[in-house]
């Protein structure tokens, strides 16, 4: 059994919890057997948002065929 | 006074600041006099939960009678 | 263009997304041009608060005129 | 000449070397002029494993055409 | 649920797989419900062994009751 | 909005910026939307080159559609 | 022969070596066969303290029987 | 003598070596006693530029009267 | 309430505890409301001293009003 | 007493073990008084290799006379 | 084969990439067998330079023989 | 101008200060033209100690010739 590992970023106007969920709910349209999750980076964007953008980078885990 | 730190790790299958509040709830059960709290890492199970287990380790310090 | 970073501590008995804003809803009273913010530490005071206090560690970048 | 790095996670009820090895493995089924290895971590499951699973997460570099 | 972790060194003078078994061996002696294992440091010994002595720092989750 | 990133390794015979810019061109030739680089390792490689290979490892972020 | 590591914070108002020592002189009085200790933090605590208060976080290792 | 740090970002389009004078010219527009400078990232900017931005993280240390 | 954080490096010839403490001071000459420091970074000068100038980079934390 | 410390990598085509015994080796040919050995990094070579060469960066410590 | 590795750290007044030339120049006229070279940390000297002075601190590898 | 860094452990029965100043006496003895010194690690050793014995790690630049 081999996992593989990608890295998404994830954006929510309303709360880190729901910018995990984006990365998340994107992997799950492409990917199968995914397993666990690991955030690797909080932070906000200003400048091109209309008020805050919250975004997590993350690691997203999910098992090779 | 000298405090000692230990390692939980709570879940939620609501969000990250629910996951941290879990591992306190524990802490307040058998600990007392809790200082303050590190978080250390922040994930999610996804393999063996119904949708969702945000999990969120943290440092707990207490002092030491 | 040259951006300088400044590091604050948002409060909050809310949430960690409360404690971020906090450090942001700052950092907009004093500065112009704030352009994104990194999430450096995650921590909730016990001792010296009711119940819990979030806390947050930010780094915010802000465009130097 | 470009190299790419992916992250897999290897796994062997037996040992470690066996683990990363997995990934090789795995690895030499879909790529072409694998390069070289780094292990970043090395864990053990013991929940769900009937004694020990030995886990050995590597990046492996190979030759883009 | 809440897991908590704490740290051992295990010592063989075989190999590394043996020193984390050395630790994963005694944690089982004392604490039930074992979840999995992370391997934090490897080193050797060598002035006070008679040859070598592998040593494995791990943290040993386990689940709380 | 999810963004991705992926890790190259770009090279040249002349500097820094070169190796970086390889990375840059490789990733254009086949990836759409590119939002940002990230140098996460510089080396040079001396054994197997004619005097100096400079190498730049780079995390990539791409938006998926 | 198997390790165990607990992290305490020492607190000393004359220096960071006697904030050490306090640390030590506490695992002292519950924890028999200390092997070592390893520094992680030193910090000082300004606003709660009459002047300033040194404090040190340290892993104390102990050989367990 | 105490040396204070400072956190700014340089920009160019040229070269991460003139992304990091950018950075330094910049300082010494404001300030006196400039000492010395660490380069804590370098990264490129695509998506808003015409073709690209190097940018230069870098702490300036400069002696405080 | 907000706290910021900044860099300071203070020296001592005699003893990092000095060197510290000299940040401390300098802290208090100019800030209000100190609430903690952290130990970075200890070093020692010796190219430019007479005999040894150590040196002790430290963040201090203040809340802002 | 004094020790110091040099950075050995070594390599076998056998195990990670026999490459960190490659590097113990190579300093008991040319020091004396060695004390302890922390592995640094672990790495598989493929492209040069036949199979695999695992490589092991080891930190050997030895005491001065 | 054994690799050994050293800390240099080469200067210019012109550029990073010729900081890092400076200290494989050295390496060169001193040891054989150069194998790669890793770059740790980027800086630039101000106080004592006429204008600037790029530093780069580097580890050099090379085979024992 | 190009400059070597050491790795030394110094040690010293009375204070993490004194074993500092042991390594940089070891280096005035054995190298010319030591220029800085930065701590890496603070520890104490307790088990082969008579009360406790302060280590530094710390590495020590000098210019080459």
């Amino acid at each position: 059994m081999v996992h593989k590992k990608v890295t998404l970023i994830g954006t929510s106007t309303d709360s880190f919890d729901a910018a995990v969920d984006d990365a998340i709910a994107r992997a799950r349209d492409t990917l199968e057997n995914l397993h666990w999750v690991e955030v690797e980076e909080l932070g906000v964007e200003l400048a091109t948002a209309d008020d805050k953008e919250y975004q997590a980078e993350v690691e997203v885990a999910f098992e090779l065929e």
